[in-house]
């Protein structure tokens, strides 16, 4: 794994980007790792995603930041830059299903999911045992008559421990816009459906009754409309007439985990952009 | 491809129904080729298909029915049954676009589709080259200012031509409610997406812009309500950012014809039971 | 979840079985909830499975032996009866990859395995916290130079704990045919690669140089020929050239313990018959 | 549809090579429309296809040959250089067995694939009224006791026909390796398993016979070993005990078609680089 910077780009699509971009990283000693880009022909957007070895870079992170500043200004860049020396602070939300939990910390322990995880939030006590395993504190922070109270809690929380993505592993409370807001484009979750099919509650009820042939599973980027932000990935299984409502469940815990920790990686290997409510994958 | 019979059968769940229909046809001399029975225990339903060889058989079809309806009113069952040497009569309806229909019109000349065509339909004269390519008459039926007309002399047709089964191979009409009262449970239709969601007009269009990761095709009986027939198949293929709307017409295109001759095919084959909005397809 | 008996049927097909089975069941009073046979004609055999609500049923374990033997006879039949109540025993088997056993054991625990696991035995003690964490015996058996001494106190646990089925999840030691022949079909394996493709070691490796668009994984029943026993379930996941090794590797582990799992399950739901080197699949 | 330019490039990796490509095309007013490299770690290589409007464009195709020699010299690069405006000359060999050839014609009716095709070649007669509807030559040529003679007279045929592609639409005629040597990197066949599983002859009826439970279409490169060409794309379905060998041929039918066109318009859209026996594929 080498020791990388990472640099997020998006903005009006204009000849020269590339060129200047490549240019500047090729004069600073760069040696590229990845490079993907993409154009929103619809949009005239311009994305780009590049990746380089820091081994013999020149510029350390503020000389970055202002060398690369004209450049970005001339093309009205939009820029994130990230190492990944520096791991993302991530919390995990869940409430009685552990399925999506236990393949999270699984991963997190072989090294699939290159971040931290300071703290686990249930407003059930039922997954603690299996932080403890983990050695992950876990905070229960049961939601009452008055959400607000719980959430004030967590947002201290998350505060307190530098969170810089919550990933909602089957987390089973609507979080308020205020909430949403305190995290924009940071709130990562499942939904037990292909949406936009199903959205809202119970939608492996719906579609049993529907009599679909697909089940599917989505994790999207957390929004202040339920179920309507940004789509990150989704996977689907074939069932059929012989599936009880049961059967629906089942297959779809496996949808959900690949596609919830899936969309975490990406994030965490800064690959993902969003934009105009879809994002671009970097894959 | 032996001669054969099919029964389908549904009635209320109750034990003994197998043992009762079994036993009948073994009485009389039936090589079971295929049988397969389904319970619905949300609706304690039972769904029955049994095909057998009819060489040994003792029963023509009058005998079979005057034999078998005491056993089916003692169980109180809806059945039906069916010959594989009837061959069903179907007629294709199309617009401009002709993807399905090519693949359809093939896949009846090598066999894979065990039906008589006697007639293709279209509101354009552009399927006509294909259709007498492959002998099967073209009737050009506008639709203009009053739809009723078009459908009259459509339904005259179909009557003529004793048509059982109208496939919509893209047919961009939607048809009047009594229309489809005319053939109730025998019209199928592709839908391009994966219903429930984008359902109606412009499917692509609007999954692309809810920037899905899965686009979809559907096959699904018509009923009197838009796209909310009983589903008889589904299929998704993958997309991305790099995929342009074009992109998803085109990947859609290979879904569609896989969706339609699938769902035609096993219509044809007698595998498929309507119930309660959803199908049990015994495939 | 019903308190119910299991029939698995194989035997040369013949006129009458159905009626013969339903009606043996019927007089007795079974409910029955799946029915499910198959016609191999290439063979001439046919395969039945029917489990029946024991409620009502006349007949108790030595009773239905006594009754059923003359139908059985009859139509020579291999046929084996099973109950829902009583549990399979299951071993795992792991060496240093954790991933399907964590997978297995998560899934124990929520009720998707129904059966015992009296014993996690592995060459490695990589396992031992996981298998501590879930309350299961960890039997730590080093290979040597001789493995068939590994192998003798691994029989010796086996038969002291009355185990019924062995679970290779990731065990990376190939079972001698004297082990193998200890418990015939009774064995399940997960190969890393869509086989027959990639048979024997490091098949990513092999993958990855054939440069394949496709990577797949298998579980089987082992029998003395490596990788050759009966196929029970197969999966494959798109890889591009953009995928290292590494890449095929992680993606691989999601398809292992998929297929892995779904096979425990098929088999502790005795819906798996092996025949000729194969397996019908009554899922 | 612009009026474009595609660059395909491969090259030892090295520090610069974007930023000196890029430079290059922007200072000659290059407006890129698609850009995709790839670093394949193992081998230290490059490979990189950029494609841009020609609007702006200030070199004609000598100029840039002229101009660009110098730079691609430094980087030792093997490139290529094609016009989307220059439509690829593409001969069809088919044998009785049309479903990909009727996929080929019908994609290419609707623009799908943008190429000539100014020939199809046949060991049969059975394809010539589906070249007639379609509008093309269609050459019937025998292969008798000594294949070299027909093959001769088919060498002639693409000689004179100016044929850059060759794709072999189910042609069920093993080339030489003489025929194949006058084509290097331009013939392209479709093998109906999942290659290296089942290469050779018959092999539904191996699929078959071994049991798997998912049959496979692989598209390639034809080269002198058979079935061993660069692996271009490849499909599965899942297949079960229910499905008999005609099943199996009949599913595969659907997986032949699918990837073969897919790697012809992969090819004319010049997206594919050949190394190593493995191919780039920039989708």
């Amino acid at each position: 794994m080498p020791n990388s910077a990472i640099l997020l780009i998006h903005c009006p699509d204009r000849k020269g980007i590339v060129a200047g971009v490549s240019g500047f990283l090729h004069r600073n000693g760069a040696n590229i790792l990845h490079a993907d880009q993409h154009q929103d022909t619809d949009l005239s957007l311009f994305f780009m995603r590049v990746e380089w070895d820091l081994t013999d870079f020149a510029l350390d992170d503020a000389a970055f930041r202002a060398e690369f500043a004209p450049l970005a200004e001339s093309f009205e860049m939009q820029w994130q830059l990230a190492y990944s020396a520096a791991r993302t602070r991530v919390a995990i939300f869940v409430s009685q299903q552990q399925h999506c939990l236990v393949d999270l910390l699984f991963r997190h322990r072989i090294g699939e999911l290159r971040c931290e995880i300071p703290l686990i939030v249930s407003n059930h006590e039922a997954a603690r045992d299996l932080a403890t395993f983990y050695g992950i504190p876990f905070h229960y922070t049961p939601v009452g008559a008055d959400k607000a109270d719980a959430e004030k809690i967590q947002l201290e929380m998350l505060d307190r421990h530098n969170v810089d993505l919550i990933v909602l592993a089957r987390y089973m409370q609507i979080l308020s816009p205020d909430f949403v807001a305190s995290h924009p484009g940071r709130i990562i979750n499942v939904h037990h459906s292909f949406l936009p099919a199903f959205s809202g509650a119970r939608p492996y009820h719906a579609a049993y009754h529907r009599g679909v042939k697909l089940i599917g599973a989505t994790s999207h980027y957390v929004t202040a409309v339920l179920d309507d932000g940004p789509i990150i990935e989704q996977n689907v299984t074939r069932v059929s007439h012989r599936d009880q409502l049961e059967d629906l469940i089942q297959k779809g815990r496996d949808l959900e985990r690949v596609v919830l920790s899936t969309a975490v990686r990406w994030h965490l290997d800064h690959r993902i952009l969003q934009f105009s409510g879809k994002t671009v994958v970097f894959d």
